[in-house]
């Protein structure tokens, strides 16, 4: 067993997978849910996703080897700072937010002394939120992403943080900064969901009919938590301002030369997206 | 057995799918496939897409009783029309063209008497171009539209041209307008496959290591042929120009929620897409 404790604090979609990947994969001897809603806790203990559970921080986080954070990204930071104030030294954390500069921003210098925060995304997840989604293999062939606090992170800290997201079954990819995560994000993730959102926006009902596969699969984001997307957008402002800007510029180039009827320029430019595409594999 | 021999003209996904399926589902007593590659025709019969093959058009409709034309869609209305002048009379034609305004323009007024043509679109495919991504099940479970010539089909014609489509597994809906049609798929498919390229092209190479499921989901369609995808643009130009400013000033009420750092505003842009797209599911 790697970790005698662990405490996956906000126990959702992402909070209830990682409990459940955990313990089917023995990589916790008890996984302790902390909540604000009792109803969504116990069903969590239901589904197998926590042994235990608590809406009180300090009594869910006073024994944990390793502490997980899932809230939301605005209340990630806050919620590190606190529980850090209430547990062991030794204790290690690490989250699961979509954002990171905001989070490392929120929480560096500002740790109690021997406690380890190490910064982490698993970009897992699905346009379905809460707990009753939870999967146990939500995570597996998955990245998740682990990056750098200012100041550093203790070495040995981030191997055993990095061991535990491998556990859970995905590759870790570490990026230094913080900054590069986010603008990488805003791009491939960030984007993406409010481009599927304006799409799903603006068929009218009755064509709905005719939507076949295609439009399925380009707007399937579209139908995630809008709180949730709501806070991530906020948590990375300016780089997602700017992918708006590039993806304008791009889609203006289509704009133009079907306009101009430019037959051999559209090849083209499909082609090279098609390039891209392909790249990345089904 | 409903017809005694079907051919397909073009025998790629489309028309390579269209002749497996009816060959499984014994919708006909032989399937014939015309195209212009030798070498393609004899993959198309060694994979049971069709009976026989040939590259003469004349020869392959000359004893058909119902010709369905799969050709990219700027060629379908001259092939029709060749065909036509070379079949017996009662042959009865469909397509499966992604546009029908620019073929229901080319066709009208210009048949022999005692054939017929009765427009279609299967809003089925692949990102993958080729018979051999042909699949037998490729319309189970989809919508088939049937649209309205000028001037009228015959009801008899219609009948069983619509009793064709359903034999393969799909669900047919008539649109009586091949404009409607035209508005609708530009919204509901077209731009989508912009959309996509564009996303999918802004994306620099390092940093598809972070791309996640939603963005895999979001831009598969951009992997589509540039070939075929600049031929339906350009068929259905206008309407396409019409949704991609209509996208464009959605998107732009997203840029300034975000600039304006305005959450409330954001969580109700978001709602309003989740629950257009809630309407369609998985």
């Amino acid at each position: 067993m790697r970790w005698d404790q662990v405490t996956v604090v906000g126990v959702g979609l992402i909070g209830g997978s990682v409990g459940m990947a955990a313990r089917a994969r023995r990589v916790a001897g008890r996984v302790v849910g902390v909540g604000r809603d009792h109803r969504t806790l116990a069903r969590a203990v239901e589904l197998g996703a926590i042994d235990a559970a608590t809406t009180d921080l300090a009594d869910g986080v006073k024994d944990a080897d390793l502490v997980v954070v899932c809230t939301p990204v605005d209340r990630i930071a806050e919620t590190v700072l606190a529980a850090a104030a209430r547990c062991r030294p030794g204790t290690i954390f690490t989250d699961a937010g979509s954002t990171k500069g905001n989070v490392v921003e929120g929480v560096g210098g500002k740790l109690p002394a021997g406690v380890h925060f190490v910064p982490a995304h698993p970009i897992a997840g699905s346009e379905k939120a809460g707990v009753e989604h939870a999967t146990a293999d939500l995570f597996d062939g998955r990245v998740t992403v682990v990056t750098e606090m200012y100041g550093g992170v203790a070495p040995d800290a981030r191997a055993r943080v990095e061991g535990f997201w491998r556990a859970l079954g995905s590759r870790v990819v570490y990026m230094m900064s913080p900054g590069d995560h986010d603008r990488a994000l805003a791009v491939t993730s960030h984007l993406p969901h409010a481009v599927a959102a304006a799409l799903a926006d603006i068929v009218p009902p009755d064509w709905l009919t005719v939507a076949g596969p295609g439009f399925r699969d380009a707007t399937r984001i579209a139908a995630g938590d809008p709180g949730l997307w709501a806070a991530i957008f906020l948590a990375n402002r300016v780089p997602v301002l700017s992918a708006v800007n590039a993806f304008r510029d791009k889609l203006a180039e289509f704009y133009q030369l079907l306009d101009a009827g430019d037959g051999a320029g559209l090849v083209a430019w499909l082609a090279e997206a098609k390039r891209g595409r392909d790249a990345l594999g089904r």
